[in-house]
Parts: structure tokens; C-alpha cells; sequence
């Protein structure tokens, strides 16, 4: 991973009439500190994020991926971000990419500790080498969530839909992952139900059909699922949203998780039990993923 | 809050044989940009923590929270802290406190992305004043923490028995019991256990037997507690761990919620009924825990 270009924002409120919010960014040495650590992510997590795949200059599904963080900012009490500034700001960074595959990270903390005002930056880096798992797909394993699916819509202060800095557990659940041999992981409910991977969204062919777990309180909406989805629907295939047995996901026809960055990876395996996986639509979908998408 | 002093620790092996660390120490201005980015304290909230008290000079306990960071390190996967460098960090910036009630923080993340050495600091600031809650107490609400109380030993990757970083649903908790005209919540478990406060070890005295929560995987082994079981014990109570049903919170004679740094707060009310306050002996345990321990 290299450092592209990385941006700090004063950020404004979300009514500000303004049209030009040049006096409110910084470019900065993302190599040079930049946060003091009295900032509320680096103490605790308290903030949210957005990370989305920026290919050859263009930055991909800026809407869905602003839509979602004013989403995170909602259910976590923070100020609703200023969308045009933000827009502003993404274009800004985005002119740094270059040529290839770059990550962009969006970042929203509650602030400096009794400060009332939040602390927002944007980083660009170049994207690992996603082309092994793009082609040969990821083992995963099954994780407990540790939840039964009702919860987090009766338990909001849990804040399992929302993106936050608190990522501490899905890092290691990829680290858990990883002590089994597997690549990467799928969290189930405790009373079994998909719900979603760490950093990704299950999507499962069944027969014809494409279905993703519900999104719901405690399953993140995924801008890469959504764009897969609009995508299959105007080939006319059907695709659906359901509340998926774990069984399911062992049983489908073909499985892939989707993000912003790796794009499609084919599940090649689940629980040490292997998986065919499609690599003709997987390549179709990979190709419509790595094209400039609004 | 004003801020005393903060040191930044380069962290050597946990076996380094050294006995003088000062060239790992650098003192720095906590209100200058000090932590870069790419730090996973910020971006993932993938590190842990500890908060001690320092009254008149004196750091609280710190063997305990020593030993309470070794666990989380190694709950999460991280580089064994050296305790020996910890203890000569603490003891330079407690050197800072001067008179009154400070708090202390150590932190440990797991660095910068992709580089393999953690980050480390130590912050020092003037503490709140807590006479109020030591006196008034504090009225809690209970809410679910989404699992049952056996799903943190059957799921470490959920880091529930760890102090971590991600530690935005802590602090999502509070602002809930605030909405609900409270002043902190107590945790409970899906299938009706009392767990723990958000920032705190709940204690309960039942008749004359006080018992606290058992700390398990789900539950944090409390400092302030375990210092208020050994006073306890040498005056000859009785005191205990045990599974504690919810409705034993609202039953019990008497609660507290004990922390480092606002010590013993009595419980005033549990979801709106009032809990009466046992006045002497909260006078005696804080009395006893503003004294200088070890």
C-alpha cells in the first residue's frame, strides 16, 4: 500500500449555502502526524467511515457511498455531513490517483475529546492486488455474530448497521479466519442466519435467483451489492433480498462476497467444504464493477 | 478537562533486558497533531487501553491495570507490552500530576497500516469532578448487550472481555441512557444476566454478602473492584462472584458502580425506581480508594 494523496476537511454545517469549499480543505503528508490523540477515533473509535474503490481517476458510486456515511452519522448521533462538500472534497483527491486501482477512505470522528466539532480527512492509497481473489475465489469460514437477528433493530445503541471506527472485531474475526486456513470470514447470527462478512456483502446465486441477507439494522447495506444487483436487473435476471439460514450459504450454487475494493470474490469454500465456483459471470462481474460507475 | 502531560513509548520486546528506557520516551504537546492517519487506533479502533486515577501525584494500582493490559494485548493479538518500560512511562508522567484527581490513559494500537510495530502513549488530564455521583449517586438504566452470557467464551473474535479501542457502542450506550433521563447504563445479557457498565464494574450488596458479576470473556475484570473486595475482605465481609440475574440489581439492598477514576457512585435509581443509598459506607470506600494503592 502506497499513499496517494490524503486530505483533512473542516467540515461544515450540513445547511452551509456555500458553493466553494476550497477554504475548507488541507492537503497534507499522510507520512506526518495529523491527529491529535485526544481525537475520539484514535481513543475510542467513535467515528465512521467509507472506504471506496477509485479506478483510473474515477471515484466509484460516490452517491451510494455519501448516502450511507450521512446514514452512519444518523444512528451515531454525529452531525449529518455536508454531502457537497464531501462531493468536493472526493473530486479533490480523486485528481491524485493516476492510472489502476486506488482505495479511498472517507473518515468522520466525533472530534477532539470536549470539542463539539467532528474531525473528517480523506486518504487515497493504491489497492492491494486483488487479481488472485478476484479469479480463484476466498475460503471462508462461518463466525457467530454473537446476536440472534432481531437484536440490533431492538438494541440501535449496539450501532450494528452503522460503518463506525469500532472495526476492532472484524479485524479479528479475519484474523480468526486466518488461524483456520481460511481466508476470510462470514458472520452468521447466533440463531443462524447470514448476516455478512467483516469488510463485505454474501451474495448467493440460488438456481436463477441472486439473494443477499436483508439488510436490517445489523446488516450493512453494501454499495457493491447494490450496483451488482441493479446490474443483474437490467439483464433481466431476478434478484432478492431474504433472510438466509446459515445452510443456505453451503447449499447455494455459487457464492461471492462483494466490496468496494476486491469487487467480486467467489467463495471457493465454506467451512473446509469446497464450492464451484462461476468464473465466466464472476469475470462479467468484475469488469462491470471495474467500469466507471455513478 | 486539561490536559498534564503526554508521552509518546516506543515499545521494546516484552523481553528487552534494558533497565533505563528514557530513549524510548519522547514528552509531547497533546494538542499538536501527534498520531499519523494511517494509525489503526483511528482508522479501526484496533488497539487497547487503560484508565488509571493519579490522586496527589500518585498513580492507582497499576500493578492490576498492568496486568489487565497484558490480558487485552493478548486477547487481541498484540505484541506483549514490556511491563518494566509501562511502569517507568507511568512514573515519568504521573511526575506531571501535581495535586487533586488526574486520570490517566495508556494506549496500545496495533500501529501504523502494514507496518509491523505498534503505537504507544500515555496521556495525562485533570479528572472531572465527580463529588456529585460519589454523594448523589447515579440513576441507570439496563440495556440488552445483544448476547447471551455464555456467547463471549464460545466467541473470542468478538473481543468482549478485551478493553478495547472500539469502544463507540460504550459510548453510544451512555448518550441512550441520557435520552432516557438517566446518567449510565448497565449492560445486561440477552438472556437476562447483569453484565457490567459501560465504564464500569457494577457491585451489589445483598444483605450483608457484596457480590459482583462474575468477569468472565463478557465481563471486565474491574480494578476498583477487585481493590474493593480486598479492602472488604480484610474488615472481615464476606464478598463473592456470581452469575447475577437483572432483577437481582433491582432487589439488592444496595449498588454501586465502581471505576478507576470516578471510584464508587452509588446507584440511585435502576430504569426509573428508585435504590437507596447507603451514604456512610460509600464515604468509606471512596475515602479508601483516594488513598494511595498499589
Amino acid at each position: 500500500m502506497a499513499w496517494r494523496s490524503a486530505l483533512l476537511i473542516d467540515p461544515v454545517a450540513s445547511d452551509d449555502p456555500r458553493e466553494d469549499f476550497a477554504e475548507t480543505f488541507r492537503f497534507f503528508d499522510p507520512d506526518e502526524p495529523a491527529l491529535r490523540v485526544g481525537d475520539l477515533s484514535a481513543q475510542r473509535g467513535d467515528g465512521i467511515f467509507e472506504s471506496l474503490g477509485v479506478i483510473d481517476g474515477h471515484p466509484q458510486e460516490v452517491g451510494p457511498h455519501l448516502e450511507r456515511l450521512a446514514h452512519s452519522a444518523g444512528l451515531c448521533d454525529l452531525p449529518a455531513p455536508h454531502l457537497g462538500q464531501w462531493r468536493s472534497a472526493i473530486a479533490r483527491v480523486a485528481a491524485h490517483a493516476g492510472a489502476g486501482e486506488n482505495v479511498m477512505k472517507l473518515l468522520l470522528s466525533r472530534g477532539v475529546e470536549g470539542q463539539p466539532i467532528p474531525t473528517a480527512w480523506i486518504t487515497l492509497a493504491s489497492a492491494p492486488d486483488n487479481t488472485r481473489s478476484r479469479r480463484d475465489g476466498v475460503d471462508v469460514v462461518t463466525l457467530d455474530r454473537g446476536h440472534a437477528l432481531d437484536v440490533p433493530a431492538r438494541a440501535p445503541w449496539l450501532q450494528l448497521g452503522a460503518k463506525t471506527l469500532s472495526y476492532a472485531v472484524n479485524m479479528a474475526a479475519i484474523r480468526e479466519a486466518h488461524r483456520r486456513g481460511a481466508d476470510d470470514a462470514v458472520f452468521v447470527s447466533s440463531d443462524g442466519f447470514v448476516l455478512e462478512a467483516p469488510t463485505a456483502t454474501v451474495l448467493l446465486r440460488l438456481g436463477d435467483r441472486f439473494v443477499t441477507p436483508e439488510p436490517s439494522a445489523g446488516i450493512l447495506h453494501g454499495t457493491t451489492q447494490i450496483s451488482v444487483f441493479s446490474y443483474l436487473g437490467r439483464r433481466g435476471v431476478e434478484t432478492a433480498y431474504e433472510t438466509v439460514p446459515t445452510a443456505t450459504l453451503v447449499d447455494a450454487d455459487a457464492a461471492w462476497l462483494l466490496s468496494s475494493v476486491r469487487l467480486a470474490a467467489p467463495i471457493a469454500a465454506v467451512d473446509g467444504v469446497a464450492k464451484a465456483i462461476d468464473r465466466a459471470l464472476t469475470d462479467e462481474l468484475n469488469a462491470y464493477l471495474l467500469s466507471p460507475r455513478d
